[in-house]
């Protein structure tokens, strides 16, 4: 053929592949790791005379995958296919491999990086050798290895330098769990994303694509481990016939670094065992959980140990027995001990009988055992002393317990921010959480510094997060939401970053490099969390839900006998004010704090407005720092929240350019019902109040349309996620 | 640039858009569409001769539809882009569109094909105009158009020339509807896919991508309705709240020529009407569902109506206020007949007591009620008279009410053929059934022409499939399982399809057309379902599942207090031999069908062996007809079975090069586990037959490796589908 007919063809040709490549539409299933093409020709352009060749060293699973990870992710990004060399490049190349698989000759560049990092940890370094430019991926594991070749993509994939490169970095914490609620049944607790994508039924012989996947993308943000079961446990997970399907599982999530958990029933013994008690100090049950850890580590040699729900909501444990919190745990801690496993011993308790403050309960009861626990449990606290509100207090336990792990439990999934409709970026609520300071040891003792154990010198650290992953296409039910396992997963590699900078990167991996599409999208993801506070529950309101799936305002629940199950148990609004009085006058929950933080909490001008209705209980005229009484603060707030929804809508409205349609399209409608519900907690919760404030609404508060009659009448009986 | 850089550098650019391309992998979303590139360059070029441009005809939302999938189609299978131009073409076109749509320059060739169709029905021509090509796709309104295109591009799918079409054709059933047995919290009912499709909470506000693809996959086989919700009904959807999101998903479905259609709960009246009775009688009652149907319709204009299952497995009905079927029936049929609705009114009852044969009840129950149903009621019959089983002669009331139009319900979903694991191609199934012969009037009164309404002169006809849809990626749960998705849509359009020629079609448009592949893969589809009679139910055993969920063998069950719930009730093994007595000497069943058909299958000796032990209880050592005993015949019968799946097994996996990674893989671990699992039944069904038979296992049926007591001690307490 003639040269311009060549011409001719190859145009055509590419413009049959771009055409194809149209009809591509985009579920999101591929997360942040889309490796669209890089845009600037220059850019790419520079990062292929950087990379010319991949040298691989080690013959492992987990280097096969980084270097498969590497050639997906190079060939995505610069449009080149990479084959991998042997070690003797005459090119700039890209050599990764771990500590006692590199040559000789470059070994020494890393010597001060292998003192600095841990076993996870990752030194990535640009080094010159006989003339040809080395960028050396290295760690003391491959695994290691692996962490620095994803933090390597995404340099790329946010467009950064590459010329220069020495950082050195590890993981502050060293269990970086996922928490799943799912059921054997496939049904997930609080999940709104679809089912659990464990397909039980059809394991251990068929492996889902999905399981490799989900070990992938939890790698590349440097998650560690998974309890696969829920919290409130079924003991039928504990029996050969499911223990051969988590085999399989972990075996596919080995090679990424990933390792598996499950939760225990603590009346198992009894249930599947055939035993007669579950007491923790019965000697056949001791030997049973003995056994049985021993079966478990039989299949799965590198099992991660027990995640345990014991007396609370129902769930057994061994005060049944009796016994308490600390021979539970030490019992089954000793039996995984002599396989390095855990456990992790959740200190979210509920007491048989109401308390007096239910925000009170877990720290009454833990705080007494500080330094009884064995050295391999890891007690896990909820973030906030109730129960994973838009906003709480830090919990009073973080600090307090000095001699004990402390490690924490964040819920990605959005059990009470909206479901998976509303798109809030949780990454401000966990770095809030975070960089809260208990003033328990000084100045600046922050959660973050209790839970990387520096504060005082713990070894065994974590964060444990609640997963919002499910069936649905793009795994979180909600793109946005990707973003909040996204960002569990960089805070618990290193719970000091900010929100920003995460934004940032899972913006610029998900969807755009874009300064015009990057700006606007971050502002408005580090705006959402606030704006959901305010439309649900402003100025340290708190449980006012919907009864039972918690869908909705509810603020007039008042039908459960527990009275800690009610939302008016939390407001306690009445002709006079609206708050829970855990000051000194009241609960005296404050008491639980270091002196300084009690004291802050404790007087209501300087304790901070968005924990107000938390620790004190009000009048509807008390002056607000702006001026504002309380009532036309608390209307002017939700206000806000409903205004900051419709921004969000306008700004998603105006970048259509910049998304694929279907993403941009799921997004519009899924804004459009955040909207429509902003106003519905707005307009329920004001009406609500306002028959105890018997005041106006201010100016600027738009006049609800509907009843609190209608609002009140509202049924959900098949909203998800409550089982 | 130069012309040899830019020669290199459109390399460069293919080279890199393919290896874009590459990381997309099939995970069978795309269903029988894919599209691929056509692989002969030369057929390709024969094709884009053919197809210059295309003219599309009218401004309807079905038009523009019918322009997306061309484009699309002919996209991915001629790699060059479409636009459409207007009617004045200079080239060779392909024109679609109605008839009213159509230039008068060319109405007049189709003058004797549109006396031919009905109102679904399309011509496909190619015709010449001015010396011009012109392909023309017509029919009398737009969704037959769309059918047509469909049609169409089937044609390029399985590389059929086009150069001188005259086709013309119509659907041969007017209601041909997928039964989703989704319920409200999104569990299905028997479903082994995953989840319901249904979002029920996110709409009306949120349109699922998966909403408009299943309405394309239905439009491009032909079904033209969809039962949203399971025959277990519950009264909710027809309350406001669910209406307005049901009539979300009639007006995505709408222009794809869908109708939606609702389970109807014969006690909705009370609760959800507050009436004190549901007696369809009562004036109330009467009153209660005509304002019910005109709501409905006044959101949904072209509802299609009810289906009902009432006065059966505990569902309420007519039965319980003293009232009849008919008086059910018929009741909903006067509030729906003003909008021009129907009544699917089903024919599986279930005596509140246990019957003497439970085959014989639906036709006792109904067949007295011949001619009494309203014009606007369809009498819904299962394919057998029992429930779905791998094997059931066809069900007797099939020409046994010439004065009522009933429609066939086949279960596309696998119950009892193992649920989405077993790759079981079911067109055989129905294929098997529509051919059977009634005899009812003549020879060759078949099922097909019972059901086409050709024999009784009926014009209200239909078939129903229950759908095997779910939330998996794949929709099925197993991409060869898609293929009973397509087989039922082709055989409600034509009854008389031959599964060699769906299944020839369905290969080539879900995978490949090389012969080398199409060949081996059609053959072990037409075995397959064969292969599971074999190795679960051969020679006429039945409902000997195990209990409740149905996976899994359990001839043994005789737990239950209702006789036809247990296995034992339908095998009714003993030292002499097994098989349930129908004949006259027994229950009479074989009584329900026409006198020459009952005489066949009353005499041992005339009755064809697969259905041997259905309608006579057999000694065990009968001569079958190729000799053997009956225990030894069995026997290898189910080695047989098991042996089958063996060779598909080793044919799948000969097939690498023809398939994309992921549904090779996805398919051989499926054929494993339902290797596995067949030579589980096959085990335990031969273990407990020879306690009855106390014979020895003759040669070639190899021998079990566990013990009955172990097969019996298996429980799967979370089987999916089971609700």
């Amino acid at each position: 053929m003639k040269k311009l007919d060549f011409i001719k063809y190859c145009f055509v040709s590419l413009f049959l592949l771009l055409s194809v490549l149209n009809t591509y539409a985009n579920d999101g299933y591929k997360l942040w790791l889309q490796y669209r093409l890089i845009e600037g020709e220059g850019l790419r352009e520079s990062y292929r005379s950087n990379i010319q060749e991949l040298v691989p060293l080690g013959d492992s699973k987990t280097i096969e995958i980084a270097l498969n990870e590497l050639q997906v992710g190079l060939k995505g990004m610069l449009g080149q296919e990479y084959l991998s060399v042997e070690r003797e490049s005459i090119k700039n190349s890209l050599v990764f491999g771990r500590k006692e698989n590199l040559p000789q000759t470059i070994i020494g560049f890393f010597d001060k990086g292998y003192h600095q990092i841990n076993q996870e940890g990752f030194i990535i370094r640009s080094i010159t050798v006989k003339g040809k430019k080395q960028l050396v991926i290295t760690g003391k594991t491959d695994v290691g290895v692996l962490y620095g070749v994803h933090h390597f993509l995404r340099l790329l994939q946010t467009n950064q330098a590459i010329g220069k490169l020495n950082i050195v970095d590890s993981p502050k914490l060293k269990v970086r769990v996922l928490n799943h609620w799912d059921n054997l049944d496939r049904t997930v607790e609080r999940g709104y994303s679809g089912g659990s994508i464990w397909d039980w039924h059809r394991l251990p012989d068929f492996i889902d694509q999905r399981y490799i996947d989900y070990a992938r993308a939890n790698a590349s943000i440097g998650i560690n481990g998974t309890v696969l079961t829920n919290v409130n446990a079924n003991a039928l997970i504990l029996t050969p016939q499911y223990i051969e399907k988590v085999k399989v599982l972990a075996d596919v999530f080995r090679p990424y670094g990933i390792k598996v958990y499950l939760t225990a029933r603590f009346s198992a013994p009894i249930e599947i065992g055939g035993l007669k008690t579950a007491d923790p100090l019965d000697a056949e049950v001791i030997s049973w959980w003995k056994g049985k850890a021993a079966r478990i580590y039989a299949e799965i040699p590198d099992f991660g140990g027990f995640l345990v729900k014991a007396n609370s909501e129902g769930q057994p444990g061994p005060q049944n027995y009796g016994r308490n919190h600390v021979d539970g745990a030490n019992m089954l801690a000793d039996a995984v001990a002599p396989f390095g496993g855990i456990i992790m011993w959740r200190a979210f308790v509920y007491a048989e009988n109401s308390s007096d403050d239910r925000a009170k309960e877990a720290y009454s009861e833990f705080v007494p055992y500080d330094g009884q626990f064995k050295d391999n449990v890891l007690v896990q606290v909820k973030n906030g002393p109730i129960d994973f509100q838009p906003r709480e207090p830090f919990h009073p336990m973080f600090g307090a317990m000095p001699k004990t792990p402390l490690m924490i439990e964040f819920q990605i999934t959005q059990e009470y921010l909206g479901c998976s409709t509303h798109s809030v970026f949780l990454s401000t609520l966990f770095e809030e959480v975070l960089a809260s300071d208990t003033d328990r040891k000084c100045k600046g003792s922050t959660v973050a510094k209790v839970i990387d154990g520096s504060l005082s010198n713990k070894k065994l650290t974590g964060m444990a997060g609640v997963s919002n992953i499910g069936t649905d296409r793009n795994w979180t039910g909600n793109v946005f939401l990707q973003a909040n396992w996204y960002s569990f997963g960089r805070l618990a590699w290193n719970p000091y970053m900010k929100s920003a900078d995460i934004a940032d990167e899972w913006i610029r991996a998900t969807f755009s490099n874009d300064k015009a599409f990057v700006q606007p999208v971050k502002a408005f993801m580090l705006q959402s969390r606030e704006a959901t506070v305010n439309y649900m529950t402003p100025l340290g309101l708190h449980h006012i839900m919907a009864a039972g799936h918690h869908y909705g305002p509810g603020p007039w629940v008042d039908i459960f006998e527990r009275a800690e199950w009610n939302s008016v148990y939390f407001h306690k609004a009445d002709t006079l004010g609206v708050g829970f009085d855990r000051s000194t006058t009241g609960s005296n929950a404050v008491g639980q704090y270091a002196p300084e933080v009690a004291r802050m909490f404790n007087d209501i001008n300087t304790c901070p407005e968005e924990y107000l209705l938390w620790f004190h209980h009000v009048p509807w005229n008390y002056r607000l720092k702006n001026g504002q009484s309380l009532w036309n603060g608390m209307a002017l707030k939700y206000q806000e929240g409903v205004d900051t929804v419709a921004a969000m809508v306008k700004t998603w409205s105006s970048l259509e350019g910049y998304v694929d349609s279907q993403r941009f399209n799921e997004m519009n409608m899924l804004l459009d019902i955040q909207y429509k519900e902003a106003k519905w907690w707005r307009d329920s919760c004001l009406l609500y109040f306002q028959r105890f404030s018997k005041m106006e609404l201010p100016e600027g508060v738009e006049k609800p349309t509907r009843t609190l009659e209608y609002f009140q009448s509202l049924e959900f009986p098949f909203a998800p996620g409550h089982h």
